[in-house]
């Protein structure tokens, strides 16, 4: 086990009728509010009416920015910090899913600076100071809600890029399973796939002993797979919706990274791919993990094995272990198809046009991976195993 | 799953030689700090020189209370508060285990209080405001690192009493698993049954829709169940120590309390005997425990189930549930008894004679338990169960 800090701030408040405290819990931290959000979903279920009256009850002055899209753009990033920096805004209420709260992280964090926002993803700028963020979730998927991380988009070159910071992480976040009733299933099935997926970016690590690890990360997948298809079929199931929505907090707040290094290669590769084609980052997902694991499971065909029987049940072929481990990861790819995931890229039409291009941007600053160190040659044939 | 508010602010920091970053940890909180700590075990470490020295790095000036017993007394904490008062002490510095952490924090809700600092397990007061707490961990078992609450006995009467707030988690915590290599394996075997206990107390719960909760208590039982004959047997295997230390915080950090309501009638039951006969709180969980499930199993019999199979991999009967539950309670049992815990009072020399006074004490407030709702007379049958 690899010595490790654990600082997780966010104040969970979870629970039907929770987004009422909303007005309570921001005004700790100041009377000037942004509320950040994305398209007219939130006005139409009468959560935007829910909040602005919770904000008002507390005498805060609110100004707002809305028109978030998927995968979130740092143009709209630095009107926010424009808008923030004029108004001497205080804090920043994220209402939405993971676009809404990584474009409030970045205005957060540009708020607080004098070069330009995308400094801080490309690296040439650290964020040293960031306004305080609180979020009323909609969408569980990214995990955004409590974890220290935001990736932006720069339309300028179609460049997706992350960062992170402990003074990013949301002071708190209200999550009512409520919420997520009108989500569609295939944005249901989107959000799924990316919490899966950022569990199974932490579960494969070369680290040898992290047993408590490893099994709260199977624990998590176990339960976000047995809750899918009911939150699929019976949206408004109060019960599964609950589970899937703490999974996906509890699957990006930093818990599963104990005593670990995480992967992330496959989340690098899916980048390019929405980056372009601006599909969901779930489903991308959904098609490059798979692909990944092919590529990558000789590496560590126990830790594969592990993964097909206890996350599975996959009985253990001690005589065939790589049995083992590619049903391991059939299962997988037969569950994303299962919940309504393209599981290739010919299922989103998407050829192999840019392939090379995607594979070298991908890799331009560093080889990507922990698990297996992967360069542009790798990664074309993580995309070639993906059609 | 109920509603819940899961925040947990406690800063992790894990792995080895971290007590070294105990000063600029601490610093942070003022400069007039009281070092907490139990008899001589950690002078002969020479942890005591370790954090001294780097607590004199950052200039802080130190004042001591060391003399801190297992079942910590309210006569040193009134001791202690005094302290704080007379000398405007900042912050507290607890380094030991769950007796030390648990009198620092009684201090430092005493430190702010004007009225005597027992109020607070009487329910006489309440606590409003506190000095803040760091630790260094030196036992890992009671999970008061990271916990909200803290159990003071009262010499006067003999009265074992717990409260909690909010404002009584340390900022901080230090886990080192190399300290935990001198620990006594008795010790080791008393701090894993006391982390088992309060993962137990959490997942026998009335709460039916807790599956990612039910989970995680499971993959931690897990994790401390596999590790806990090789700490014993190899008490400076680092790997494993690790394991045990950091599964003892997340087993009472809150996190498998969440959308549940835990029963902790054993732990009172419990209290009542280490609040007389001085046996240390571990060994009477083993003993309790397992008496506890005999007598409530019937009221949920497939939670017991879930827990056989679950926990303890055993087969379900279909055609006699009862005693799939009834085996993995005796799992349990041989468990503690295979870790070298009694596992009756009989083996601790206690017998009957206080019997009803204890059922009488344990419950003069209200009734103990969630579970299942126990009296004076329920609590005299456990304690004859555990004969």
């Amino acid at each position: 086990m690899q010595n490790f800090t654990f600082d997780n701030k966010t104040k969970i408040i979870f629970g039907k009728d929770k987004e009422q405290v909303v007005g309570e819990e921001s005004v700790v931290y100041g009377k000037k509010l942004l509320l950040h959000y994305g398209g007219g979903s939130i006005k139409e279920s009468g959560l935007y009416d829910t909040v602005l009256n919770s904000l008002k009850e507390q005498n805060i002055e609110v100004y707002e920015l809305g028109g978030v899209k998927p995968n979130p753009r740092v143009s709209l990033v630095r009107e926010g910090v424009t808008l923030c920096k004029e108004n001497n805004i205080d804090f920043i209420l994220a209402v939405g899913g993971g676009s809404v709260i990584d474009s409030a992280k970045a205005i957060a964090a540009g708020a607080k600076y004098d070069g330009d926002v995308w400094d801080f993803f490309t690296g040439k700028g650290a964020v040293t100071e960031c306004l305080p963020i609180g979020v009323v979730l909609t969408i569980p998927a990214a995990g955004s809600e409590s974890s220290a991380g935001t990736v932006i988009t720069n339309e300028d070159g179609d460049y997706k890029r992350a960062t992170g910071s402990l003074l990013m992480r949301p002071q708190f976040a209200i999550l009512n399973p409520v919420l997520t009733y009108t989500l569609p299933s295939y944005q249901t099935a989107c959000g799924v796939t990316d919490m899966m997926a950022h569990i199974l970016e932490r579960y494969f690590t070369n680290e040898k002993n992290v047993e408590l690890t490893d099994r709260l990360c199977e624990a998590t997948l176990k339960t976000i797979i047995n809750n899918a298809h009911t939150v699929i079929e019976e949206p408004t199931n109060y019960d599964a919706r609950a589970e899937i929505m703490w999974a996906g907090t509890i699957a990006h707040n930093d818990l599963l990274d104990t005593g670990r290094i995480g992967d992330w290669a496959s989340h690098d590769i899916e980048h390019e791919i929405s980056g372009i084609y601006d599909i969901a980052h779930g489903a991308g997902l959904a098609i490059i993990f798979p692909a990944w694991m092919k590529y990558v499971y000789k590496h560590d065909i126990n830790r594969f094995v592990q993964f097909a029987n206890r996350v599975w049940d996959v009985e253990i072929d001690l005589n065939n272990p790589e049995k083992t481990a590619l049903a391991g990861i059939k299962k997988l790819e037969q569950f994303f198809s299962s919940i309504g995931m393209p599981v290739s890229l010919k299922e989103v039409d998407i050829n192999d046009e840019h392939f090379t291009e995607m594979a070298k941007k991908a890799t331009e600053r560093w080889p990507l991976g922990n698990f297996v160190k992967l360069h542009a040659d790798d990664v074309e044939k993580i995309y070639q195993l993906a059609r």
